[in-house]
């Protein structure tokens, strides 16, 4: 298939992009390189050493995969973009243009405002431009877990819609998962279901969002081909994701430092299985009859044990801080991920390629971790 | 109070702001004109003739009312607007300055886009200039009754919240009211729905969400003070709300043209009561727990019935065309507006005061209506 890979330079569209190109199918990326300016923002930086893109292109086409990249601000140069896929005619669209830190999006102002501005401009500018161009374009979105929030009330989070009894009228039906998010970043990804629900509705729009866990870990098959390939690492407080953090501490001879209690319950994903995933879900596209909603989970886990399991590994000290996010102490979770397994998803589990990220990222980071980086979160 | 009303000089706005200014609160006004830009976009006019802002003030001042006006676009320019709270210190913030059509928001992916952009990014704004400079700013802002849709499922659509029983877990809850918006206009109030949830959430913001009916009527106590005061009125089909359409095409012995079989059955509220209904919720503020959603609605109707009543008084035919919008042909609807209820709304009903604005109407149309502009909406 001909596919647009719109965020194709981040932490889940380069490996992606890699995947879905060695799959076989005609990948292009669009990228407004946005996520390597925020890391001069925040004088922060990849653990690993990231090529420039057109590095990574000749590195790709080296390993006989052809890719093409054009820097185009999608939610601000609407034409820009509508001519792209215009010229294009992409059988898909993988959108993953989206700042997707919820730290980031609470530091100020700033970052809460840019962070819906782009978020949900570009994800509407993405639809009207398949609208107008050609409605049977298949749209892949990467949503997130965190739409769903904690509820105990809610049992087991189901994929996208819930089943409830309205007591009025004591009628069952399935409604959109009744949202709760927990920083701006994942209000953005709220208020794309509500654009994908509508889009879907009127005009039929063909829409996948994949409600995606933490994700965690660095390479994949085809980022370890080459250097040049190597896909980016965050351990920072703002960027990096809570394993990748506690992966950095470990290995660096730093503590582990847990928010709060540690009781939170998350779901889990390696950065491979992001790339697999979207590929299951690119090849075998929903009907149009409602928004196909898939939890993009490998496996659920609690902070603590996470941290646990890093320490035991390099004999690091866990160290308990306050907690910087609004949420609950402990939660219980349990996900809902039969739609990827019926396509075919095999999940990698923590205790099988944990040992190898730890490894990987142990012998990168001597000469690029800043300390000072760690602990930067914003309190909200 | 000292309230500042966003959206000042529109079809809501405008008597909105007269009615605060007489009612003793101190009045400030923000708006970019953009209402007054569209009609010319659209070669569409108000059947009365509305003043210039200045001489609408100059009117104002002339009855007692000292008012204020600042021409700025607040989804655009920020650093305009919150320097213009930021002197202000206002108590409230009335929140008018939505794209408030749903059939522009569906004539094409220009409309589609401006909708939203203006629309979210409007409301966010406003949202970041209160958590910035006073969280304890309370922010009223009109939604729509079409955030709800028409499911027969739901019952009696209360207000903003819907009693449900999770059926995995057999625990009831309030849920925000799954949204099921009929157009990109409504959808954008569903996406403000979703903003203030958050913010209340997270920095509890004070926020009342109004989910109007469909407003018909022209004239307050306020406007008929002077020429000069006069509210618009839309009769177009883009603009003009279906009672009003029907008001000019039979004081002009036009057909009333029903969409479809006229079984749409609507909330709808006078142009006097929405004025009436946000003075009443401003000088009773919401505590701050969650946001507080009313249903500003006076009486419910179906189209059928508002087309019979018209026609007799006028002896003007009905003709029923093709439906352009995507909607159930008929529909049962309860609405609870008990809150607003409480707070001392006292509903003017089409049955008292239809005949008074259909004189004032008549009497203004002759040389202003354009019949080229009634068949005009696009088809969804």
């Amino acid at each position: 298939m001909r596919v647009l890979v719109l965020g194709g330079d981040g932490f889940c569209g380069w490996p992606t992009t890699l995947k879905l190109s060695k799959a076989g199918h005609d990948v292009h990326i669009i990228d407004n390189f946005s996520r390597r300016k925020i890391d001069k923002e925040l004088n922060s930086n990849s653990l690993t050493d990231i090529a420039s893109m057109s590095d990574r292109l000749q590195a790709a086409y080296d390993h006989d995969m052809k890719l093409h990249c054009a820097d185009i601000d999608i939610a601000h140069n609407y034409s820009a973009l509508k001519a792209y896929i215009k010229a294009l005619r992409p059988h898909a669209i993988v959108h993953f243009a989206e700042q997707r830190s919820a730290p980031y999006s609470m530091i100020s102002e700033i970052q809460r405002r840019y962070t819906v501005d782009n978020n949900v401009l570009s994800t509407h500018n993405v639809l009207n431009c398949i609208l107008d161009i050609d409605p049977g374009i298949h749209l892949l979105h990467l949503g997130t877990m965190g739409v769903y929030g904690y509820s105990k009330d809610f049992g087991r989070i189901p994929e996208g819609y819930l089943n409830v009894k309205i007591n009025s009228t004591e009628k069952d039906v399935d409604i959109l998962y009744p949202t709760n998010p927990g920083s701006v970043y994942h209000m953005t990804k709220s208020l794309d279901q509500i654009l994908f629900q509508f889009y879907n509705k009127n005009w039929g729009l063909k829409i996948t969002d994949l409600h995606q866990g933490i994700c965690w870990g660095t390479q994949t098959e085809e980022t370890m081909l080459d250097d040049r390939l190597v896909n980016r690492f965050d351990y920072d407080g703002i960027y990096g994701t809570v394993l990748n953090r506690f992966i950095s501490q470990a290995a660096t001879g730093n503590n582990i430092t847990v928010y709060g209690t540690g009781g939170q319950t998350r779901a889990f994903i390696h950065i491979q299985d992001t790339a697999n995933c979207v590929r299951l879900a690119l090849e075998s596209p929903p009907k149009k009859d409602k928004v196909r909603i898939f939890n993009q989970v490998s496996e659920v886990r609690n902070v603590k044990e996470l941290a646990m399991i890093c320490s035991q590994k390099y004999g690091a000290t866990i160290e308990y801080i306050d907690n910087p996010r609004k949420e609950l102490k402990e939660n219980k979770l349990e996900v809902d991920n039969a739609g990827l397994c019926s396509l075919g998803f095999d999940p990698i589990f923590l205790s099988e390629a944990l040992i190898d990220d730890i490894k990987f990222i142990a012998s990168n980071m001597k000469n690029n971790l800043d300390p000072d980086n760690i602990l930067t979160s914003p309190k909200w």
